[in-house]
């Protein structure tokens, strides 16, 4: 049960395979071997390695298939894969070795890998959450005449229409898109700073590999490494707990409609239980909250791996490992959750004949 | 103890009488009567009362001076002050009563003043962001070509220059700064929605009101309500801890540069011990790393105040209250205390002879 | 608005007064200063200083008044008041003021004046939670057999007695009893270990030293000093979460009860609307929600401060201070107010003809 | 990389394959099964079914094989796998179907299984305690007599012998032995309550069901279900992140101390670097500090699912499954790695002649 996102039964609920795929170990060490590929083509286009060693290694890399328990060791070891990785990539390189990570570090991989990731996951997010807003769009078109008892502190206020609450769920994903889009400058970037951030290996020539890495693997191209400043990773975390927050909201909304006595919504398809088989139980609008309160859990967590030692801290670093993407992951589901649910919607509020049909 | 930022002893460490002053219950009250003086404004304005009685309510509500254990007592039933203080308003407004607050509700009033709040700390952020950025650029100035030892993961990595660290410290405050500048729209926001959200009791009127008060209180004027929709603020309180964060990195790594045997800087006005009086700390430097994790607890908050229940939540909104404040007071105190700290840097690193000094 | 504790107004709805006393800066100076002058008698007891010298030391502290502002400075300085404090002791001492102080740390005198607050505070929470249970045990003596609908996962479930569910809330108050009980051996500890934490200063006579102090302050008396290990500090500050927790439950249930088309409750007193006049709305209940959240918050930042560094981390000790206090009268105000929402129900459930009447 | 604890490579630095094991579906399915097997029997023992039908339903849920698949859309469907579960098991029980989970619920099942795996973590955690205890009271007789520089607000204090600092890592972990000790009957509890967790199903024979079942299971046999009281689970997860703080605590110390220019410790076996291969990094002690501030976010979201709506929360109670695993795992191993890390230590401190070597 450690895992809910990936666990046998909990995945049904908790899991996405999308999102999962694009986390997966498999996908992550193809953005590291990018990286490295791209990192030995660079260096021939520099001329630090002559052209036809560089992509004879790259070759070499392109075509390379790790050996998973000796970097799971290596990690035990290293605190990271990326030495073990270097080892055998060398080996698979062979004669061509010396273009291999030259000049690099461990961080440029993984860090790099991270912003290829991210790329993949602001896609997904954006598409998702263009997706909702047309869903609850649709809410809106359907019941949004509707009347509703407008609720303050819990108690019922004055009558609203159901677009008043609708377009509160829906409001902020435009924001949330904006935003979304703001911060993407600043994470899907190149890390590239070699052993101790500053480029010092590849010297003069570092702008010219800047360059061409950012190229090949299209990201941005920051003018130094962002080893040591995590404040674009923190405020991408941030975002994606903002989403699940207004996720989170809905889902507590729709809760508390689906009340008896209260009866402001009609969902098909509620989850049962093992005691009563009567009940309809909104699985979904549940989940929203879940996901809301852990990710705002975890946020902490990031924030927390600002205060990043020196050049590098190997402690905070790696807290970003344990957090970033099960964040990623409850925004997924979170999204698709709440798609699912307004397909799940067939009455909010009472129309104006007092039926409480649609 | 309970409250460090105004203590009377501990106050002189945590204390910031600049941000302070801008949360000060006066400072608070005058933005509420602002709001509500606007408001009677605005309804002789657009003419749900006449003229004469709107422009002698907002006069009796510009020379209004609360009775506080009153509100104390209203906070106390209701939750919150403003019914208290309409009451009393309308008692100053005599014969002309009906023409204050009318239409309007309770969040209306406090989170208009939380939003005039946030443009004037917003103003206070950006001046000491540049500010510090001015100072971190002085030391680059003063030490950035001397050396220090690179360090990943603690441990010595390969020499580097000072500015290469400090950079560090500084590049992100222009990335502050643009996000600071990014979140403004979304949170210096009129508020308006009326009993439930839906500026339903001022009807066909409302947009008119609202473009008054936007317009006399210098705030943007969004469509709609942000009664129930919080993500605005919580991505303000994310920023400010981000900004801590950078602060708190920048501190540690003070602390760390500051240790004997590493001797990588030299501060004037170091603190004091009671057992050790040779003792040197480096309490300010010590003090970023407090208010970076202070904040970086604070956040969380913040994002689970976003599952904000229906047309208002009691418990969430009131969940900001205890927050927000903390963490803008803790960002100001820790701008200022990085740059004070800025001025107590005599030595970073060693210059090219070897030597110690500067 | 930055405290809401001992605001203005807002002191009213989150305030405390018995529990701002304890916390109060002239408590805490009554302990310091009893600390130290039960320090300067331990000098004079164990021969370290001739007794009369240790007397008048102990008798000037005794009737010492502080300088505030220049503690506050001093504060600025060192990071703590102590330093400054011990140069006023000396001061008032005269010629007796080796006897103040001597051998004894910053960390020594705050930690035991923290360890004495925390007696009383524990004192107070003992009293409020049983006077709690009494009032819930009065609620099942007048309530328990109506009938309610059991709900889970917010969905009507299958009837259940009134007494169902007010004993949950009940129940876990004669664990936290018992927590309370089992931790206050690990936090009412004296603080003394000197400079450096292992008494060294003080020799052979700090065992004597720790007795005398121990005694005089009716505090436990550890085997070393506890300054770099807070595991008490942490756990106490976790019990307070779990009460405020227990109570969070509580009032969200009453929240859900209070809705109108449930109506499972009725509450006397609810609050005020500035715009429905007609609202009752559940105001405790909600702060109780609040409270149980900013605990749950807090508690984090106390499990950070666990990473005290070496032998006394400035840092982490004073994101103690800003987070120790608040969640203190968080605690002990959300006891208060849910024995006050006690007091006010007037209704649960129905009985069993049928009839919302009590 | 979504989950670190067993990934392919990151599971060399994050895994624990004992603790893993407890947690794996494998073992929670079992411990399912246990409860309902108990449960058939129960009902025979009490007599609401008879003796042999109870036998035979007991037995086929004995050698049940689940259909993982399936389980998996039901968990979707009904956010538990419960129901599905016990469609499977009443087809294998086949004409003994009215055997099989008669009068329970979802939550008895899960959190009975929750109850048996956290006393299996517990057994776990008190010999790995232990053995760390020892691993630091060897430390302390090879090395406790050697010189350390007693460091302050990460400055030098004053000399101190090396066991006064190792004592501090070592002294919380028999306080840790004792909580432990204390939780454990607030948590190895039978979870038994039916579906509106007040037993009405099971009426009168309740009581006998109960005891036969914490008989069987080998469990606290509390008077009523702990459903909606999460004070236990809560208690459970502080006490897990008071472990891993004080070992972040000794991590963050080991990291400080192997530092170049403090060098107060050696480390065999430190991880390497790909692009320095001189480096020694102390890997371990920085998981110490990572996992600490894991478990230290964590921590938080236990407290907020306190806030357990009505008779069950299945937002509250599912976000103990997202965390509670994830700390168990990460203090096994962070025990685990502090034992590793104590027998790489090779020295501490300098002995009296001044020299580096043990």
């Amino acid at each position: 049960m450690t895992n809910v996102f990936e666990h046998p039964w909990l995945g049904g609920l908790f899991g996405d395979d999308e999102a999962s795929a694009i986390w997966s170990p498999e996908r992550q060490m193809r953005h590291m071997l990018a990286f490295e590929k791209a990192w030995a083509q660079a260096l021939g286009h520099v001329g630090i390695v002559p052209s036809d060693i560089a992509h004879a290694a790259a070759k070499a890399i392109g075509g390379f298939a790790p050996d998973l328990p000796a970097l799971r060791r290596g990690s035990a070891r290293d605190g990271l894969p990326v030495p073990a990785l270097i080892v055998q990539l060398k080996a698979a390189a062979g004669a061509n070795a010396h273009a291999v990570h030259r000049g690099a570090t461990s961080q440029d991989v993984i860090d790099t890998a991270l912003a290829l990731t991210l790329r993949e996951m602001s896609d997904l997010f954006t598409a998702r959450i263009e997706r909702l807003s047309q869903g609850l769009g649709d809410l809106t078109k359907r019941f949004g005449d509707n009347a509703l008892m407008g609720r303050t502190r819990m108690q019922a206020a004055l009558p609203i229409a159901a677009a008043d609450r609708i377009v509160i769920w829906q409001m902020p994903l435009a924001d949330h898109l904006r935003r979304l889009e703001q911060v993407r400058d600043r994470v899907e970037l190149l890390q590239f700073g070699g052993a101790a951030g500053n480029r010092a290996a590849t010297g003069g020539k570092s702008f010219a590999i800047a360059e061409f890495l950012a190229d090949a693997l299209h990201l941005g191209n920051p003018p130094r490494s962002w080893h040591a400043r995590r404040d674009g990773i923190a405020e991408y975390a941030g975002h994606l707990s903002l989403i699940t927050g207004t996720l989170g909201k809905m889902g507590q909304d729709i809760c508390l409609m689906a009340q008896q006595g209260v009866d402001e919504i009609d969902l098909a398809d509620g989850g049962g239980s093992s005691a009563m088989p009567h009940k309809q139980n909104p699985i979904l609008a549940e989940l929203l909250v879940t996901l809301a309160r852990f990710n705002a859990v975890q946020v902490s967590g990031i924030h927390h791996a600002l205060v990043h030692e020196q050049e590098r801290s190997g402690a905070a670093w790696s807290l970003e490992w344990m957090i970033v993407p099960q964040m990623a992951l409850a925004t997924a589901r979170s999204l698709e959750a709440a798609s699912e649910l307004c397909r799940q919607i067939v009455r909010v509020g009472r129309s104006n004949d007092g039926s409480n049909h649609q």
